[in-house]
């Protein structure tokens, strides 16, 4: 039955569909001031800084996901579920964006986005294993898969210690949660990281 | 004419639209606490519960459709109109979601939503006839057409009793509701089960 | 260069997220009552009624639309623009859908449902005309051609005597204008229409 | 590895899906009147005049995008980004579009929509450079790049004048941002420019 190939495409139109509503979703956060003043939009900077790092974060993550699929040549019960439990994740992003922003950066708040992050980055994990589990080794080579799991092991010691940190100092946290953003923004990462470590 | 053959897609990326978009539109009712404390959360479980099992509902009812349009070789009326009603039905799973987590599982919200999934899976029901009414017999065999039909009636027989039930016992009701995940949680459920029936 | 195939199909997947969003942004509007009993939803049937009649033309809309880009081989500016214009008035359905149920069926906001309703017909019948402009005489013969324009302008002479209605009477306007979702219930209407005035 | 020829094309779905819930989430700011009356729709025309507005350059942006990515043959990181830069930059629109129709076209809501565009045209002319760059000489000709980059400069010359000039005159600011509208409404605007400076 050559239907069955078409559902690997149906899995990426209907999570991208989700990232597209999710990213977009942050929006409606954007309230404008009710001044028509330059100066009345200074107070909104964590509502900005909010929008712009979860906006760089679902983008990074669509880009993996993304990177991820191209190595998906069929979808098993196990690795939908994993997406879906990925999607879950991150469609709790907004909502303590929001807290977060609302709240300008004060402690709990801060530490319940480093967590969602946690938890964002254990369901990629389940999924990525998952989706290369369907890689031959000419695709993903051994070293290449080791540096995967070591930089995800990495990935979440930083947004656990951030979730800690925030209780102490919540901007520290929410910058070390920044971090994160420059170590996962190619997904070719691993790839550099292991030729780096080579040379 | 050869268009027609991308009919069916186009059936499934608008539905996944759809499913997205009522999926992720729950979580604009995931609205932070004023205050920045942990303890602020706690309260907030009613609505954290019934966002998680209705995201789990929209998940098996993706997957399930998902299913279904394997078997399905072109597009007619009756399956675009099934389809319709089924989505229609879907759409009122995040208010009555809303509902339910407002009044903290009160008698008459979890009967309503008890009663949108007895609406889901009827309009369910039938879209899975039409699309089933298009696979041959080597597709779908008559016993797992049977068991698929056995699965059904079941559901639609829980979801009823957890709607009468839960003027009595709303919490009792919501749990019944709960246990129909576990049956619809894979799209091969009926062909394990005929499998266990006859070994 | 045969990318350029691959318009048609882009057109369509914008299209079904832009009808998607709109046929889901409706259920916002579908505010639950404060209180927890089934009698408090009583006072709700403007909103379940119109949000039911909005929901049943774009999914109308949508299966025309669908239906039409299947004679479409290629997407024109012409197209492309008249596309826009016809989802920029569908667009315009929720606000309208809202405004009629929050005054339960008052003179203006009828009129203007029905008025938006004529501009979408308008934008649709540019659109039909795009459309089959490409399709060739054995797809679509003349006597199927001359019975959609005559179906067109009938809807559109419905909607505009509905929006004149809606003065006296807005509860007729409004079931004139329910009238046209048995017209267009089916794309192959013209096709119907003329089988029967043949024989 | 033949999967990743399907990249261009999630490219297209995942910023098609964010186009979709852009343009369309602007309709939640189209909050109906109280009254139930024609006239207490004529105080609402800034939102309904921002709103076509915005409403068009999503669309003119779309087909602009729609037209890039046909000389688009495979997805680098560069592109990718540039994508979501780009993307970013419209997801500001429809705030400012609701800031500039609450307050009634004043000076600064008219100036930060004007800035909004300069960025947007920002992110749209590095995008155009990535997704050029992959086009052969004789998809693109070295006059047919050189009429691009013009009207690129042109367009962002007049989103800069418009925004110095909204502290003076907010209207005529937003008449100017208006006019690009005229310049950018074909993608091939720069193929005719070329063709008429050439006779």
């Amino acid at each position: 039955m050559s239907n069955k190939k078409t559902t690997p495409e149906r899995l990426a139109t209907f999570s991208d569909g989700v990232f597209a509503v999710l990213i977009t979703i942050m929006v409606l956060d954007l309230k404008p001031p009710a001044e028509p003043t330059l100066t009345a939009l200074l107070p909104l900077w964590p509502t900005a800084l909010s929008y712009a790092v979860s906006y760089l974060f679902i983008a990074i993550i669509w880009v993996n996901h993304h990177h991820l699929l191209k190595f998906t040549h069929s979808t098993t019960p196990g690795l939908i579920w994993c997406n879906f439990a990925h999607l879950f994740m991150v469609s709790l992003v907004p909502a303590t964006t929001g807290w977060m922003a609302a709240t300008r950066f004060a402690a709990a708040p801060v530490f319940v986005y480093a967590l969602v992050f946690v938890l964002v980055e254990i369901a990629y994990i389940a999924f990525e294993g998952k989706a290369l589990s369907q890689a031959g080794a000419s695709e993903v080579t051994p070293p290449l898969r080791r540096m995967t799991r070591i930089r995800s092991g990495l990935v979440l010691g930083i947004f656990s210690t951030a979730a800690a940190i925030s209780f102490w100092s919540p901007l520290s946290g929410f910058a070390l949660v920044c971090c994160v953003l420059f170590i996962y923004l190619t997904p070719r990462a691993p790839e550099l990281l292991r030729k780096s470590v080579r040379s």
